[in-house]
């Protein structure tokens, strides 16, 4: 399942996240794959050396999701592939980044098209993911569950 | 957003269904969007007549998230545009159909295939969301909500 969870994670264009609202209710959205290396070149070495299951995404600090996960860190990341129908949903916890070096390392000034105001304006975070428990489903009705 | 919401559901091919696990946790997974006439064409007329915000699903009884709606019934359903990366996600409850009519209407033997046991081998389940309130991400890092 490694080696599948590597080949899904490289691949995607957009990963889903859920979490649980403030109301205690269960969202979803897509989400920019930044461990695929087209979309994010200058973190190709850094995400050679990250241990499966642990996931990174960037947001808007003001986003719903970062008041989210600091009230409920409860978190499923979940890797679809649209040709083969195989889905992959890893269960786990999702912190807000606050090292400042590890935020730097992050921030690339092609995205002030996304965050105008910059890495230190106060609108740019860093989420990470850490997950081990997954459920894979084939893409022929079964599903299999286990460990990374 | 209504117009919108019933092209997004009109034409995607699958849902993202995010549900509260039984250990409390969220969970996603893409399902089959019967709505969509190419997936489900016996439907057409009963979807025509269906109100914005109620959405349908197959799914198999002995399934995690039968057992997962039973115990918590808030859901989310996410409709995703992978061409234009609109997102929308619709906040509600979901119930697992107990009306035997209601099951046979949605019922097609090409779906033997997915539910060997067929309709009534008690693998069989038809589920429905009810959603109204809804947060629309414009795919270029807007978020609106609002109501269907």
């Amino acid at each position: 399942m490694n080696k599948k969870y590597k080949e899904m994670l490289a691949s995607s264009f957009a990963l889903q996240i859920a979490t649980i609202n403030l109301q205690g209710a269960p969202e979803t959205r897509a989400m920019i794959n930044i461990q695929n290396k087209q979309i994010a070149p200058h973190l190709e070495s850094f995400f050679a050396k990250t241990p499966d299951g642990e996931i990174y995404f960037i947001t808007n600090t003001s986003s719903a999701k970062v008041a989210q996960i600091a009230k409920n860190n409860k978190a499923g990341v979940y890797l679809y592939d649209n040709q083969t129908y195989e889905g992959l949903l890893l269960s786990g916890v999702i912190e807000e980044i606050k090292d400042q070096k590890l935020k730097d390392a992050f921030w690339v000034d092609a995205w002030k098209m996304y965050y105008p105001a910059g890495k230190d304006g106060g609108d740019f975070s860093v989420l990470k993911f850490t997950g081990k428990d997954y459920k894979f489903y084939t893409g022929d009705f079964k599903v299999k569950t286990g460990s990374l």
